[in-house]
């Protein structure tokens, strides 16, 4: 694969992690059944993760629009958790087993490739986080799951979320490298696309399984992207570590 | 130790990194020695970080005046060094090489107890860096020491620097516990000081040798502070960690 990062020696990986590096479907889905007994949690989970979107971009634009300030992902996943009890018939449960049932996003289970993956690529490079997730959310998850990150970067540092530009810049500017110096891994080819705007190196992670065994993901190779790999001990072969 | 962290649950222990966790007076001192043949590296460190206050100071005046924006420390490092190489008859050095002497600071030694006294505190505690360095340098000396930090926290995040409150309730903010509930680790009282203001436990550490063999620092316990420790091991002891 060198003649691929020709004219550029790579130097940092920057993993989108929501999806790619931890299995929330499943996660979300344990704990949701833990937690409300009786609830279908595969359902469940789609559509906590089903909220996201609109509600990121409505922070989003009240960001742009100067009318809000920077919301964490675990009130932006609070907000979101109330409409789902709600749909799922639980609005009434209590304010402890609620925020219990927030913070199962800081305990999701890496997908079983991740830990050896990541701690192979970190003998190389300089590997960390690029999510929209908050600090504290991702830490405690790396501390739980094993993930030898050698920083968490996050749109908190940046006070911007992917796919803003100042966030996929701001790693090369954390490192003092060029974007062509910075891969974004990630399972999302609209993060990727975004990154690759920016000059930086895209690795394409396979996760068929992101939204659960009954929703196969299509996950065909995009011919932009400068990496595709299985999973990221592929990524690890694929770069030489 | 048990009484005195009665009434909160200790959960977090930031770290001042240069001087508590790693030992910046023999690094520098080397380094210099390495990169200019004939120069006095002892007191070539000892120059460059007695240019760090004032530096520092003038950009939190100019930060607060609003008259200039955030400063990474690896640029104030930059500016200082001009001074120093000035003052020691070396101010033709070329950019390569004060490029590569001003990086020494994101290659300094962890002291002997550094990395096995982390390890074992990071089994019970979140445990991350507090420092007005920037992240890339934190990120790169850890990576180099093996030094086994969670989070990387900074002025950087924060954009705002020790002793500013923001800095010290950031953290607390970042992992969503009470200023009780975390430690700011020191071997400077008046940063200690700074957090206890916040709320903050403190623990000081003992850094006699800081300022190299020939200035040793008075280490005399101050009865302000949570804890008092010999190193960063003796800290794990008295946390029975």
């Amino acid at each position: 694969m060198a003649e691929v990062l020709e004219g550029s020696e790579l130097k940092v990986i920057a993993f989108d992690v929501f999806g790619t590096v931890v299995d929330w479907h499943s996660g979300i889905a344990a704990e949701a059944e833990r937690l409300l007994p009786g609830i279908d949690g595969g359902a469940f989970a789609l559509a906590w993760r089903a909220g996201y979107q609109p509600a990121m971009k409505g922070v989003m634009e009240r960001l742009a629009a100067g009318e809000g300030g920077f919301t964490l992902l675990d009130e932006l996943h609070m907000g979101i958790l109330g409409d789902v009890l709600r749909d799922f018939g639980v609005a009434d449960l209590d304010a402890d087993t609620k925020r219990e049932l927030n913070r199962a996003w800081h305990r999701l289970p890496a997908w079983p490739d991740a830990v050896e993956g990541l701690a192979r690529l970190k003998r190389r490079y300089t590997i960390c986080t690029l999510s929209n997730g908050n600090i504290g959310l991702l830490t405690e998850m790396a501390k739980r799951a094993g993930l030898p990150w050698d920083c968490v970067l996050s749109a908190e540092v940046f006070k911007a979320y992917k796919p803003d530009p100042r966030t996929y810049l701001g790693v090369a500017a954390v490192f003092d490298v060029t974007p062509g110096q910075v891969m974004l891994a990630a399972a999302h080819h609209d993060d990727l696309a975004a990154a690759r705007a920016c000059g930086l190196r895209t690795g394409y992670i396979e996760r068929p399984l992101e939204f659960g065994p009954g929703r196969p993901k299509d996950v065909s190779p995009q011919p932009d992207n400068t990496l595709h790999a299985r999973d990221i001990g592929a990524l690890a072969d694929l770069l030489g570590c």
